[in-house]
C-alpha cells in the first residue's frame, strides 16, 4: 500500500493511495468517498517527533570520504522543519557554497520502539520512503558533523509516499538522480547495519515513537546540486522524490 | 509568571503555579477552579518539535576542553524522547561509563521565528527554564559529538517550571550542584552568543516553532554523575531543577 499525508478542506490525513484518487484514513474525518488527486496539497509524507540520520552506514561512502568506521554507529538528528514534500524547492541557504544531495531510504516507525530484538522489528515499521539527507557540505566541519549543515528548513525532502510492502529489503538500489543523470547508485545490500538492525540498535538508545523517521544512510557519489537542478532518489520498490533546487542569491558552485 | 505542564483527570494542560496550586491556562478544557498541587500530575514543562543545544558557548567551558573557537556557532539536536520533569530519574545506559552533567540556562519559543532581527527576538520568547544536558562522555568521540552520547531516554532534565520573567538575562548564575555541593558556577555574561543572539543565529538556519527549546551552553566545571547522586541546576530568577541518576546496572565511574 502507498500511504500519502494530505490536507483537503482544511483537513491533514492520511490516505491511501490509488491511480487517480485517495482514500481519507481517519475515518473521523467523515471523507468517506475517493478524493481526486488534485483536490488534494500532499504533504511530507510523515509528522515525526524525530528524524534520525545515519552516518556512514554504506561501505562504499565511508571509503569515499577515507572515513575510519566508527566502533558504534553514528546518528544525528535533523528536525522536522527540514522536511518538504515532492515538487516542494530545496533552498539553499547564505553562506552554504556547495549543497549536496545524499540519496537514502528512510524507514518510518509505525508502533512505539524501545529496546526491542531484532525479531521483533518489523512489526513496529510501518513502511519506507525515499529521502534526501541535503547537506551544506561546506559547514560541515569536525566540530559540527551533523548540526548546522544539515538543519536548514528544506534539508529533508522526503517521499513520495510511504510504501508499506517492501519486498528485498537487503537488496535495493538506492539511485540519485540530477537533472535526469545518475550520480549515486547504490544497494542496500552495501549497508554497514541493514534496516533491522539499525531500528534495533536505535531502539536501545531512544524511545521510537509512531511516525519517527530514521534516514539509513547513503551510498557513495555524493555530490554537489547547482541552482535550478533537479535532483531525484529513486528506490526500488518505492518511486521517485523529486525536487529543485534554488540558490536565491545566486549560483551554487 | 511561573508555567508548568502538567495531567490532571486524564488531560495534559499548561497551567499558570501558585504557591499551593495551579490554574489551567488551556480555557476549553474547563478546569476553571484552582487545582491543589498534589492533585496534578507534573510533565516536562513543555512539549518541543526539537530541542536546539549549543555547544562551547561560555568561554570558560571551550577552555577548560582546549577548544578552539570555532567561526560559526555550534549546534546540535536533541530528540524529545531525552525530556523528564523535576524529580524523575537519570537513567545511565548501558555502555555508558562516565555520565556528565552540564547544568544550562534553556530558552522556550513562544512565537514562530524565522530570520528575525536581534531587536525582535523577545517578543519571540515564551520563557526560560533550567535544563540538564546529560551528556555519556565516554561515548562522545571526534565522529559522533552530539548524537548517541547525548540522546538517551531521560538525558533532558528540564524544569521546574517556565519563568516568563527573567531580568538581567545577561549576567545570572548558572549553578550545578550534585548532593549539595558546588560544582559548576557560571555566568551568562560569561556567554560567547547571549540568548538573544543565539535566538537571532538560530532563525537564520531554521523555523523556531512555538515550545521549540534552546539549550545556550554550559560553563565551566562539567563533571561525572555517580549511581544515586542527586543533580541540580540553579538559575538565578528562575529556580531549582534536580534529578537522581540511576545506573540499573551498578555504579558509574
Amino acid at each position: 500500500m502507498r500511504i500519502i499525508r494530505a490536507e483537503y478542506q482544511g483537513k491533514i490525513f492520511f490516505a491511501l493511495l490509488h491511480a487517480e484518487h485517495a482514500t481519507c484514513l481517519n475515518k473521523e474525518l467523515g471523507f468517506s468517498e475517493p478524493i481526486a488527486l488534485n483536490q488534494l496539497r500532499l504533504l511530507p509524507a510523515v509528522a515525526p517527533s524525530k528524524i534520525i540520520c545515519m552516518g556512514m552506514n554504506y561501505r562504499t561512502h565511508a571509503e569515499e570520504l577515507r572515513f575510519k568506521q566508527p566502533a558504534l554507529p553514528i546518528f544525528f538528528l535533523k528536525a522536522p522543519t527540514t522536511l518538504i514534500c515532492p515538487g516542494q524547492n530545496i533552498i539553499c541557504p547564505a553562506g552554504a557554497t556547495r549543497l549536496d544531495y545524499e540519496g537514502e531510504l528512510a524507514v518510518v516507525i509505525g508502533k512505539t520502539a524501545r529496546n526491542i530484538a531484532l525479531e521483533d522489528v518489523p512489526k513496529h515499521i510501518f513502511g519506507f520512503t525515499c529521502a534526501n539527507d541535503v547537506t551544506a557540505r561546506n559547514l560541515q566541519t569536525a566540530s559540527d558533523v551533523g548540526g548546522r549543515c544539515k538543519n536548514y528548513d528544506t534539508f529533508c525532502p522526503i517521499g513520495p509516499w510511504i510504501e508499506t510492502e517492501l519486498p528485498n529489503l537487503n537488496n535495493l538500489n538506492v539511485v540519485t538522480l540530477i537533472n535526469g543523470e545518475t550520480r549515486q547508485k547504490g544497494n542496500t545490500a552495501d549497508m554497514i547495519l541493514n534496516p533491522y538492525q539499525i531500528v534495533e540498535y536505535l531502539s536501545s538508545v531512544m524511545t521510537l515513537i509512531p511516525g519517527d523517521v530514521i534516514l539509513t544512510g547513503t551510498p557513495a557519489g555524493v555530490g554537489p546540486m547547482h541552482d535550478g537542478d533537479t535532483v531525484t532518489v529513486e528506490i526500488e520498490g518505492i518511486g521517485q522524490l523529486s525536487n529543485t533546487v534554488i540558490h536565491p542569491t545566486g549560483a551554487v558552485q
